[in-house]
Formats: structure tokens, C-alpha cells, sequence
């Protein structure tokens, strides 16, 4: 894995280890809202909900875009599809691995009657 | 989501954060380590691998066994699956929206026509 490929994965995966920015994401996957809206659902002030943006951006989680005083927050599909891309290969990479064992398993059960 | 669904969810992305520890599981998807070949694979030493390995049992990402004198790590999928099913949730509900907006903007583009 390439260094800004692995700080990639670094800061997507310390983005979503924190359950308030889980809600945003689970939140903004239902459609956009305004950080007003956001601080509210988490119950944190607005600059601390700013803070958590801050991190979902930063791993494109989230994108945001200001219209005269009003930001309004929206899902970043590039973050979530990395993230899970990653989770998959390894999931692949050791049921082929469990496929050759049986494969290997399969060949010594047949050997004694063959 | 129940709170040690949560802490749960914490863990494994915290867990995930660390391109030492991803190494580690990118490393037993292809079969069972010990303690000091990961140490070897990552270039720290046994007590810094130790401490990783800690964060991953702790997290179901790695199951480990001592037999005598040696620890055995291997993957441990729980913690791999739960993580991949949070991002998948996500993303299915993302798309499912798209579907809505989609077939909306159909209505309404067919309503001049018909």
C-alpha cells in the first residue's frame, strides 16, 4: 500500500471510530442536512459539531458547501466505498485462502480410497 | 444502535486506524503468525507488537493461542464482518435514496408528455 494510500485509510478509519460522527454520516445518508441540524441530532454545540466535520471531510465522508450563513452537509461516498473496498479485500483474501485448505483437505480424504 | 453495538463499532475502526495493525491483519488473512514474525514483518518489537495485537483481540479483528512458549495469531472475521456490514448499511441506504430521487425526476419529467 502506497504512504498516502495508507494515511487515507488511517484518517477514514479514525473518522468513523467515534459514534457521533457515525450518526452524522448515518444521518446525511438519508439526505443533506445544515450543521445547525446536525448539532441538534447530536446534541453538541455547533463547534463541536464543526470539529466532527472537520474529521468527515477531511476523510471524504462528508462534503459541505455554504450558501450565504447556512453550510449544508452531504455524504462523500468516496470515504464510505474506500473504507469498505479495503474491509473486502481481506474478507476475499481469506475465504480463498479457507478454499485452498478445503481444496488441500478434499485431495487427502480422497487419497486412501483412490 | 444499542450502546455496546457502539463501543463495539469504536473499537474495530479505531482498531482499523493503524497501518501498523492493518498490516498485521493483511498478514493472517494468508495464515496464522507468531508473535515474533509480526514483529519481524512490522519492525518493532515484541512488546510494541504485543500492545497491537492487544487493540486487535480486544476489537475481534485476532484470536491468539500460546502453545508453550509460542503465541499463534490468526484473523478472527467478527470483527472484519462487523465493520464491512456498518459501511455496506450505509451505503445501501445511500443508494436506495439515489433510487427514490431518481425515480421522482422520472415522474416528473414524463408529467409535461403524458
Amino acid at each position: 500500500m502506497l504512504k498516502h494510500e495508507a494515511e487515507a485509510a488511517d484518517r477514514v478509519f479514525h473518522a468513523l471510530a467515534d459514534a457521533n460522527r457515525r450518526a452524522v454520516i448515518e444521518r446525511l445518508t438519508r439526505g443533506p442536512a445544515t450543521v445547525s441540524e446536525l448539532a441538534a441530532l447530536l446534541g453538541v454545540t455547533v463547534a463541536g459539531t464543526v470539529q466532527h466535520l472537520r474529521v468527515l471531510q477531511d476523510s471524504e465522508l462528508v462534503r459541505s458547501e455554504k450558501v450565504g450563513r447556512v453550510r449544508t452537509c452531504r455524504i462523500d461516498t468516496a470515504g464510505l466505498r474506500s473504507a469498505e473496498a479495503w474491509l473486502r479485500r481481506r474478507r476475499t483474501e481469506w475465504e480463498h485462502r479457507l478454499d485452498r485448505l478445503g481444496a488441500v483437505l478434499d485431495d487427502q480424504t480422497k487419497e486412501p480410497g483412490s
